[in-house]
């Protein structure tokens, strides 16, 4: 599944000459992983960062302290600014983001383990959604990591 | 094997109360995703970049594009940069760097697929590291991920 998925990436940002950048919090580097697991895919792959603590995301993607204090780190607007800052900072294409409670600690009253936002930034537009995902800290991540790959994908449809 | 390795250094980097970050090329975030695979493991990872392009090693890292151009962006030169700028750039006690031709493309006549450099930088002083792992773009990737959590590890022992 994943395999396919990024084979997918792969062949339809080299055909449409795109590039991206990325920036997760939660799943920890495994999407840039995937994302650079093809040979060649230096040729789209431009900077992935793994902004895991507050100060990370302030210092490379510049999201002010202020939101992250106001939203929470896994919320709507951090997950929208990761994905802009990451995509304007590099000249990418696209900027796609992760940022989610993988667990078992880190739930708030407001958000329990499993809350993940993904967020798609290309030059017109921003495209966010939010998820849950049941099950073990491993599970969160890599189904975080799938629906991003997903997310990527449709929006590159041929 | 890297998941026994993986839980004693988060072992160790708790009882130490040290932090560490991390910037990697050729394996392409493998060695965030492990190093945050653990939960708790906000404690002390703060950073992790795959610069990937020479480009963001240059914005990111502040590597010089002259040290690239030099002595190439596979080098004992840029690992060090690498592993050094990442290091104070967040503060961490380690900064831990891996850079290579993961292949099966990308090899120069000095430098063949499978040449790997990995460092660790703390604060007095860096140790840097040259492997040729042979094998495909995946075995380079993981083999490369798995010495830099060996030397992270060794340098932690009890």
């Amino acid at each position: 599944m994943l395999r396919k998925i990024t084979q997918q990436i792969h062949t339809r940002l080299r055909n449409q000459a795109k590039t991206i950048s990325v920036a997760e919090s939660c799943t920890g580097g495994q999407l840039c992983s995937l994302l650079t697991s093809l040979p060649g895919s230096s040729d789209y792959f431009l900077l992935g960062v793994v902004t895991y603590s507050n100060k990370s995301k302030e210092m490379i993607l510049s999201i002010p302290g202020k939101i992250i204090a106001r939203y929470g780190a896994v919320s709507r607007q951090v997950a929208i600014l990761m994905a802009q800052n990451i995509r304007k900072k590099t000249h990418a294409d696209f900027g796609l983001s992760i940022t989610g409670i993988a667990g078992p600690t880190g739930a708030t009253p407001a958000k329990s383990v499993g809350t993940v936002y993904i967020c798609l930034s290309g030059k017109n537009e921003n495209i966010c959604r939010k998820f849950h995902f049941p099950g073990s800290r491993e599970n969160i991540r890599k189904k975080s990591t799938q629906e991003a790959l997903r997310l990527l994908c449709a929006h590159l449809s041929p």
